[in-house]
């Protein structure tokens, strides 16, 4: 009887075999009857505030599950997660924005319908810029082809997409019979073979070769084929800022994050000294490159991601990332001997002095010692970020942020959609006080789904990087008392810390409580600042002063 | 010595030449010259938590002051405010977009900067399609010349337009001697004449002319034109909801809000009835059409708009409103008695009820007589909106809501906007719970700037106005303490109001603390819903069901 397939449960059963479990949204009248379908489904519906926690949420589920969705209506939802999209384009995370729409129906003749910007199509044609792929569902004859060209547009280049569904199409049967579509192009086997061979003859004349492992393993699922290289070829491994974690930092190859000025002094010159880069996956962005301060030779680099594959001045297309990185590990790279490599500082013992002010490299070399396996480390831009390079992440603990587009206001939303995607991991989010201002008061939706991470504010009265580089008060933030939001959302618990040992009996607090969020409104004085922040900004404060050149 | 004018320079010069003195915004490296250039300027920042409370809030000094200003950085803050400003959009506010950007010695080669998305213009396309002019300040001969004609374009068209600084543009000396130019097209002299004769015809030979005044006489300050119509005319003159309050709702000829059966009967029978409607900038929006069950007959329709004038079935092109509007008052018009036309209904004396629970009518009804002329009264959506329609707003009152493109969370930002606009006006601002925690967090602006509106949440658990819809868990929000915020924010003043004598008691208190914001908690029956709410719903309602047409 109930077997008529409609596009809502082609659209939904279609996420559901992509591995979604989760929709991040605000419902709205365009909507809502597709909010329904999916409450009746086998979907969870995770209501945010705003939709800019929805669609950061989603940004944060996608890059644990390997599939986002973003439900929000049309454009007073759609257009508030424009920017979430954006980074979700920028740093590959294949998150699937679905827009409810006016009906095919409602649109003739162009009446002046509430939440219309100049013409039915200006959402679309903004989500073109942002998106890989885009579609507009309002013939149910192509409705099954079209989505499946756009989830699989997602999933091959692991950036977002956009659907919109007019509400007229919500209930419409689909054409029956239809079989979803799955096979991507496959890579050129000529151009594979060639590109291999010569990766190998690079590789193995080289004395000193080095792997940059890349964000993009993790988002195409190659961290078991990175390690299978390294067990293989014994070949030493550096991370980036975005792709930290992408590799245990205990790992006996991992030399640690290398980032130009901002990395450790000890890991730019090993890998700048290298014969053979061989750069899997890697972002060559300005915040990875230390702002241009790293000098990577590309007439010494193997450069591998999923759009292309360079070697040295030349370029292979039409090759998979997961084709040629499984293929390495088939071509008998020879193993090597080798000894003296950097290697991440060991943890330091901590002493807490009682009533000592706490700074920042006392917080993350604590908080260091505080993570566990179970724990994601979830930093938002700023110091909360740049801190980070130096914690070490242990084997199966994630690190996350936003390290390329730099967008603020990521971390707490994110932590939604993270412990969605991964009930086992417990968050430490850590967040500047101006970023959290942004977003933070999304903690409502984690109060009312039962989550609890853990929340570090660093408290230092405004916009740390930028104090850096050039100073005003467009730079200061009202103060918040922190650690009294759990009384307004009446779940979680709050904690004001000052000093060394404050700390510590915060952090023993934290442990023992784990049936809701905490939140550490941790003080600094506002001139305190990480080393790698120092580096930075130092760097980055040149070119904001706005000479003309001549 | 210091005469050389830079492109920053006459860019502030220009807005404040154009009426404007604060500048909404959240700084970043891109823009942090920018920032600092206009902390030096006699032009007051204003920061806020996020951008998108940036961008509400110079919508709503656009709607007072005729023209706002929102400066964010690239992308990451650009794409923040990208809804806010299709809302100015759709309901003709004239802001001013400026975003820092890359520049344009930074862009050669085109590396993975910081806050990129697609490649350098992709913010600059997004906002192509939400602006009605747009420009990369990128070379100093031009400068001068794109600045003038982007804020001519948004005087013109009362829309906002969008103007990229790259920042080794900021401090760029200008072309030397260049004089700004502001005079738009004149109106073509013929179609102008030709029109205002026929509509004289139209209008004198009627007999029972009705004007219906529009949002665009606001926002073209043709307030003082339409009085002056009327009483040459004695013609009776309703208002939309979206332009509720462009004039005085106690004129003795002034009939009430006009929507078809959202607004009252008597008002939808007088207009309806009508042989001749004067429709002088009115959108004819769905919401302001009640959902299309107010029924005007073209036929017997002079439509003015800023964009063009319809005569019945024809239309007249290049015509400025302004001049029709004022080449009327000159027309000769025969003035005419009219009597027993409907007025909105006297103000109902109140008798508070000790104990008796609060109802949304009873609120509004209290409210009603609590306001005076230096009140504004911001509505977001829903029914704060819906409910507001029978509230009476004073002479030289102003009544501020997104009516058309209906974007939750509004109101609060707005009253930011409004209040740094004009200090004499004290906001009440009128908010259901589900968009509060959208935006309500930009009360730490309020706080940061000692600002004091009086914040009313409609606390009903929920998104009211889509329960009456379609209901589902999808429609509840999580309870806050909305009361308690002032304790975070160490400034403020928080109430809690469940019954009428409450109301009483708090109205009291409100009234006498001025020195910063009060926050009023209504608790209200998740059921309970104004009367307008429940017509406008019922309509709603038919069409969220998906059923496709036959």
């Amino acid at each position: 009887m109930n077997t008529i397939l409609t596009v809502s449960d082609y659209l939904i059963q279609q996420l559901y075999d992509h591995g979604v479990r989760h929709i991040f949204g605000v419902p709205g009248d365009y909507a809502l009857s597709l909010f329904h379908k999916l409450h009746c489904s086998s979907l969870q519906i995770v209501n945010t505030c705003d939709e800019q926690g929805a669609g950061f949420a989603a940004d944060a589920y996608a890059r644990i599950k390997g599939m986002g969705v973003v439900c929000i209506t049309y454009c007073v939802g759609g257009l508030k997660v424009a920017n979430t999209t954006a980074q979700a384009f920028a740093e590959k995370s294949p998150v699937v924005v679905i827009s409810g729409a006016p009906g095919t129906n409602e649109r003739l003749r162009s009446p002046l319908l509430h939440h219309k910007v100049h013409d039915f199509d200006t959402q679309l044609k903004v989500y073109e810029q942002l998106t890989v792929a885009s579609t507009v569902i309002d013939n149910p004859q192509t409705a099954c082809r079209e989505i499946d060209r756009v989830l699989n547009t997602a999933m091959r280049y692991k950036r977002p997409v956009y659907i919109e569904l007019p509400r007229d199409m919500i209930s419409v049967p689909v054409s029956p019979g239809y079989l979803p579509q799955r096979a991507p192009e496959p890579s050129n086997i000529n151009a594979l073979n060639e590109a291999l061979r010569e990766a190998k003859a690079i590789i193995n004349a080289a004395k000193k070769p080095v792997i940059i492992a890349g964000i993009e393993l993790h988002r195409f699922g190659l961290q078991d084929d990175l390690l299978q290289l390294i067990e293989n070829t014994r070949i030493p491994v550096a991370s980036t800022l975005l792709s930290k974690s992408v590799i245990s930092e205990h790992h006996p190859r991992y030399l640690g994050v290398y980032g130009g000025a901002i990395g450790r002094e000890d890991v730019m010159k090993y890998v700048e000294s290298s014969d053979c880069l061989i750069l899997l996956g890697t972002f060559m962005t300005d915040i990875n490159l230390g702002i241009f301060t790293a000098h990577l030779d590309q007439g010494r680099s193997i450069y591998v991601t999923s759009e292309k594959i360079s070697i040295r001045y030349h370029t292979y297309e039409d090759i998979h990332m997961e084709d040629f990185i499984r293929g390495l590990l088939k071509m008998n790279i020879c193993c090597r001997e080798v000894t003296d490599i950097p290697h991440p500082p060991p943890l330091q013992p901590i002493h807490p002095v009682s009533g000592k002010g706490i700074t920042v490299q006392y917080l993350y070399q604590r908080l260091n010692s505080f993570i566990d396996k179970n724990t994601v480390v979830i930093a938002d831009i700023g110091d909360a970020m740049f801190s980070a390079i130096d914690m070490t992440i242990h084997s199966k603990t994630e690190f996350l942020s936003p390290a390329y587009y730099a967008s603020l206001g990521f971390a707490v939303p994110a932590s939604l959609g993270v412990q969605m995607a991964n009930s086992e991991l417990r968050p430490l989010v850590l967040v500047g006080d101006g970023a959290f201002q942004m977003s933070g008061m999304e903690l409502s939706t984690i109060a009312r789904f039962h989550l609890n991470p853990i929340i570090v504010v660093l408290n230092n009265l405004g916009y740390g990087t930028e104090r850096s580089m050039l100073d005003g008060p467009f730079n200061d933030v009202h103060l918040w008392k922190y650690s009294r939001i759990p009384e307004i959302l009446g779940m979680g618990k709050g904690f004001d810390i000052s000093t060394e040992d404050q700390l510590e009996e915060v952090l023993q607090a934290v442990h023992e409580y784990t049936e809701g969020f905490c939140i550490l409104d941790v003080h600094l004085d506002p001139e305190d600042r990480s080393l790698a922040m120092r580096r930075m900004t130092s760097v980055l404060g040149k070119r904001v002063k706005s000479k003309p050149d001549k």
